[in-house]
């Protein structure tokens, strides 16, 4: 039993993507390529990474640095990332913030749930 | 303050995913459109629901039905998932098994630790 | 390597526990012992099983089977957990529901951020 | 609808504990106290917080800070948690690591499968 690589399993375990970006991506208008980049920075965010470069994102996917940096422009001109600045003890330096995507996904799901309800008062 | 809401959204939580998945899915040979396909079906077997729909998947996926059809039968074909029959209380049924696909990801994970290790020592 | 002990560690994987629950249970009254009870409940419901044994839960922890009913009891009675009808397809049972502990936890959550926010204005 | 406390919940999210450790932890000689002094050890560490003070832990338990330290002290004696030094950039500081937990949940999982496995063959 290789114990080491065992323990990196265990160790490594998951990623918690929230259900409301599974369930809804496609309904705020994301595609799946979209998607998983979103993933992969959540992914790295959760870790303690806030800006991953456009090499790390781009050696787990399908696409080459360029088309990764275009998507990531891409996102951020419609509005589902943004870059912040961070002020860590006096040290500035920039983050990727998923607070767009999370807030266009809540209104999706609140606008969702209001038409449910209003539809079973009329019944 | 919508109670409600805010209950679903707590209680919907998350889908954890497997860091394996989400940082090797290129690596054996998966595109963001098959991965997703993939994320999506985890997330109803781990909600206890086995065997979700075209429609089910398609639904929440920029493809159509037949798409999605297509979509499974070549992740069928090339091995990375599988239909097999449950057999609850001598109540037979299909459920979609994700057991080839972590079958991959872990050989996919130690074949890269393996080589890795062998390098290190080769210095 | 044991492939099929591997496949186990992947496919069992992890439960999701709400950040919420984790920080502040002790701050709506509950002691480690009664917060252990609520996370294996979660994890039965959250693979589907919405109803487990005593013996199911006391089989994971420190207590016996009595001690696990009258802490259940006890939890029921202070409002952290419930037992609910379900009708599905007819067929009646009962279940455990966690939505006074989500409840008690987000009013919790949003009494300490109002007066974080309120406290911040005054300064 | 208050944006930023929903948003607050869905960033906050969730806690992935390995099912291991809340399946096993008293087979493996744990108490529910301990359990969960080492899942607040778990959310610290998976937050990229590595070396949380015993007053960061108390704060969320039903213990002061001294019995904190007691129950910390006594989970490295036993075995269960260890403190390794960190060598990042040249800067050396220490760090919890809950490497010798997961030996211990794996070991512990997988005796039980060997003797699964072997009672199963005596059939």
């Amino acid at each position: 039993m290789d114990m080491n690589f065992m323990l990196e399993l265990v160790e490594k375990g998951s990623v918690t993507v929230p259900s409301l970006l599974i369930e809804n991506y496609h309904g705020i208008g994301l595609n799946e390529q979209e998607c998983m980049v979103l993933i992969q920075i959540h992914s790295f965010l959760s870790k303690g990474d806030d800006f991953p470069t456009f090499d790390d994102l781009a050696s787990r996917m399908s696409f080459d640095e360029t088309a990764c940096a275009d998507c990531l422009r891409s996102l951020i001109q419609r509005g589902y990332l943004a870059i912040i600045q961070k002020n860590d003890r006096k040290i500035y330096s920039e983050a990727y913030s998923l607070e767009p995507l999370w807030n266009k996904l809540i209104r999706a799901a609140y606008s969702k749930r209001v038409s449910k309800v209003s539809t079973e008062n009329d019944d």
